[in-house]
């Protein structure tokens, strides 16, 4: 879309500055609105390099367009404001132009040769199907265990029914359980679970839809467990969830 | 789309026929060729019905338009179409308009008050993403198990060492083995099992990247084992293996 579409028209509204290149920052773990924020100095109307922001599901990505007259000026005018953006943003950037949440994690895995195990309650497989999409995701994918009844969190996570029972099956203390029988069961040096209720029933007052807990932990201990509340579909409340989950292995391996 | 934009393009073309239906049948396990040629005759150039085919990802939608004069003679125009489009591609019909394969197996799950495991390989976590994307699945999906190094094989599903070293984990013998260890582990009436080789890596002159194996079974007896070989990129390869592994259980319980 944008070689084809994009750019040409771009091309033609600068007739002086036939250069033009882009690249795209993606941030995750911020609001469009902190994004814009902590950018909106830099994002002037006309302005070059032009900055813009669009927002996905649970990332958001910052255009940086630049326009001159040759490849080695567009070249520094965007890596120039790449470097500003990165010192405002930090860590909530987690890669650039065609990187995915998952193509990160999995890069990251792999230079440290650490193998990845997944316990999925809400999220349905969507966080193992992600990792899974990625090419050589078998070299750190251990495995995944999708446990949608209470039975299936006893018997492949060994979560004592007690803590099901006195807690319930979406809370911090199972998301806990659940991540630590995953490891003790696997050989995987990381492991996440997630536990919630993605709707549209099964939400209570004190427990409504978009209610999720996850866990990461290590061989040594448990190293977060996060309570978050999402709005949306059924769907979407996923999408965030798994969202969040790769984003919490990928800043525990930023350390 | 249809109602903003094709509706009113349709309506617009006819001056005397103003009431105009339509009906989407949906299709799987035929190729496209094989529908076309199937519906051939049907499909009249400017014919009333008008009847079209859409290729979509592992399935094929049929689409009826009916132009009359009144409500009625449209919606008994596009029952005899259905009815004679039905009769000449029977099962391969999964279901209309908005159904997706997960929806119609959900509801065949539930109105047998059967339930369903699932241990994917290749698939990745993927069939058990598509099945939980469905509200209510946790009434009939009880666990799925991504099993992709062979070590979670043995230890999850009890596949045994021995079968995966002399056979190889994708292989027929490997995927009877994990469906039924995973019917042994679990309460579900109904387990499926996937493995095969999603690529781009991992081909062998013997076992092409594509090659795709898949189990059936039920609490009495492992029903089928199908071999598969996909064309196409990984993403692709996943969504077909998971498209056809959805279609197995559907056939099964239509019957």
């Amino acid at each position: 879309m944008w070689e084809e579409q994009v750019v040409p028209e771009l091309k033609k509204r600068v007739e002086i500055k036939t250069v033009i290149k882009y690249r795209v920052l993606k941030v995750v773990g911020m609001s469009e609105s902190a994004v814009d924020e902590s950018l909106r100095d830099l994002m002037v109307s006309e302005g070059n390099p032009e900055i813009g922001l669009m927002a996905g599901m649970g990332e958001i990505a910052v255009r940086i367009i630049a326009r001159t007259q040759t490849e080695s000026a567009a070249t520094e005018l965007i890596a120039t404001t790449e470097q500003e953006i990165r010192r405002r943003l930090g860590e909530n950037i987690f890669g650039a132009d065609n990187d995915s949440l998952e193509s990160v994690v999995g890069t990251m895995l792999q230079q440290n040769q650490l193998q990845l195990a997944v316990a999925e309650s809400c999220t349905g497989g969507l966080i193992a199907h992600r990792i899974t999409n990625i090419s050589g995701s078998s070299d750190y994918f251990e495995r995944g265990v999708v446990v949608y009844s209470n039975l299936a969190k006893q018997e492949l996570l060994g979560v004592p029914p007690e803590t099901i029972e006195k807690y319930g099956a979406v809370s911090e203390q199972t998301a806990r359980a659940m991540v630590q029988g995953l490891l003790k069961r696997s050989t995987a040096d990381i492991g996440i679970a997630v536990t919630g209720i993605a709707g549209p029933t099964g939400g209570t007052p004190e427990k409504p839809v978009g209610l999720v807990y996850i866990a990461l932990a290590d061989k040594q201990r448990i190293q977060q467990c996060t309570e978050k509340n999402y709005l949306g579909e059924r769907e979407l409340i996923k999408w965030r969830a798994a969202q969040e989950a790769l984003d919490l292995i990928r800043r525990y391996l930023l350390k």
